[in-house]
C-alpha cells in the first residue's frame, strides 16, 4: 500500500486491476472557469493511490489517464461526482463516465441526516475518521506536501468500500434505480454547469 | 376541431393519429399527497382536444388511457412535465413517458428571460394570446364549465407547434442533447417528488 504522485499523465508502468476505478480531484477552487485542475487521485482499491498533478500552464494532454477514465466499460466512483467530472471535462477535455456518486447515494438513503459528507460517510459506514484538514489548502504548490498528498490518496481510498455499504442500503429501501436514474443524469448537469447554469436547478418550476 | 368531454377513461370511440401526443392535467392542487387528479387532456396536433375527467371516489382504471400513455414508442408532450407524470404516476399508476418537456427546453434556449410559463412560450414563438383565467379554479366541480373545458383544451393545443420551434431553437443552440438528457431525468425526477424529495435539488452539494 503506497501512494505514488506522476506529473502530468499517469506513468506508463501503472496498471490497474479490472472493475471500479475511485476517483477525486482537486483544483485552485469550485469554480472551473476560474480554478484550474490541480490534481487527479486514483485508486482501483487494492490499496495504492495514484496521484496525477498538473502544473500551472500544463496542456492537460495526459493520454493515459484520458485513456483509463473514458472507458465506457470502467466504472467511475466518486464523492460529489458533479464536480469532478465537470472539471475535468473543462480540463482534459473528456467525460469521465459511467459513474457512481457516493454523496447522491448517501442522500438517498441516510434520511436522518444531512451529513453527506466524506467525512461523515467513512465514520458511520465505515468506522474510520478522516482528516478534512488539507481540503482547503494551496493545490497549486510547486510541491504538495506530505499531508497534502495523504489527504489526497484518502479521498480515493474509501470509495469501493463506501459503494458496497450504500449499495446495500439501495437495496434494502429499494432505491436502486431511482441512485441509477440519478448518476445517468449527473454528467448533463456538469455539462450544464459548465454552460452556464451552474446555481439553477434546472427541473424547478421557478 | 371540437372539445370530447369523457367521463373516467377515453371512450373506446376514440383515435389518435401516429406521432407525439400532447398531455396535460389539471388537479385540485399541486400537491399529489394531497390533491387529487381530476382531469388529463389529450390532443395528437390535429386539431381535436379528449378531455377525461375523474370524479371523486374514481378508482382510477382507464386503461383505454393507460395503453396510450403508457406507449414507450408514443412521445408525450407536456409543459412542465415533472407535475403532470407525478400525478398521474400517483393516481393513475403508471409513468407517460418517453417524454418533451417544452418548460424545460425553454429554459435551455429562452436564457434571454425567465418568462417560461406556458402563455409566455404562445405569445412568443407562435404569436397568440392565452388566456389563463381558469388555471386556478375548481377542477373537482360536478359540472365543469365552457371556460374551463375551453382552458383545458387549450393547454395541449400548441404543445406541438411549440416542439417545432423549440427544437430548432435547440439545434441552433446546439443544446438538443442537453434538453434529451433532461427529459431522460425527469420520470426520476418525478419519482423523487413522490418519494418525499419534493423541494430539493438532489444535485446539489447543500
Ligand atoms: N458548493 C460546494 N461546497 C463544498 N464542497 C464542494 C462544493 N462543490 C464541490 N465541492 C467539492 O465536493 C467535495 C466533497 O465534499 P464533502 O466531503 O463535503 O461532501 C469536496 O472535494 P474534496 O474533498 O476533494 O476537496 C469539494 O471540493
Ligand atoms: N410550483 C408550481 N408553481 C406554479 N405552477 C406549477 C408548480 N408546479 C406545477 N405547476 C404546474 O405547472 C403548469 C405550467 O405552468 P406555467 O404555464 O406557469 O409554466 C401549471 O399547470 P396548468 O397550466 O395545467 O394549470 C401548474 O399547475
Amino acid at each position: 500500500m503506497a501512494v505514488y504522485l506522476h506529473e502530468e499523465d499517469l506513468g506508463p508502468e501503472v496498471t490497474f486491476a479490472d472493475g471500479p476505478i475511485a476517483v477525486d480531484t482537486e483544483a485552485m477552487g469550485l469554480i472551473p472557469g476560474r480554478d484550474r485542475l490541480c490534481l487527479v487521485q486514483l485508486s482501483d482499491g487494492h490499496g495504492d493511490e495514484h496521484l496525477v498533478r498538473f502544473a500551472r500552464g500544463s496542456t492537460y494532454a495526459a493520454p493515459r489517464l484520458r485513456a483509463l477514465l473514458e472507458d465506457p466499460n470502467r466504472l467511475k466512483l466518486y464523492h460529489f461526482a458533479r464536480f469532478d467530472i465537470g472539471i475535468m471535462r473543462a480540463y482534459l477535455g473528456f467525460m469521465a463516465a459511467p459513474l457512481y456518486c457516493t454523496r447522491t447515494a448517501s442522500r438517498l438513503v441516510r434520511t436522518y441526516t444531512d451529513r453527506h459528507g466524506l467525512k461523515d460517510l467513512v465514520k458511520e459506514l465505515l468506522g474510520h475518521e478522516i482528516s478534512k484538514q488539507q481540503q482547503t489548502s494551496d493545490w497549486g504548490a510547486p510541491e504538495l506536501s506530505d499531508a497534502q498528498k495523504e489527504y489526497a490518496a484518502s479521498d480515493v481510498r474509501f470509495l469501493h468500500a463506501l459503494k458496497e455499504r450504500l449499495d446495500e442500503r439501495l437495496q434494502r429501501e429499494e432505491r436502486t434505480e431511482l441512485a441509477q436514474a440519478c448518476f445517468d443524469f449527473l454528467p448533463a448537469r456538469a455539462m450544464l454547469d459548465l454552460a452556464g447554469w451552474p446555481e439553477q436547478d434546472i427541473f424547478a418550476h421557478d
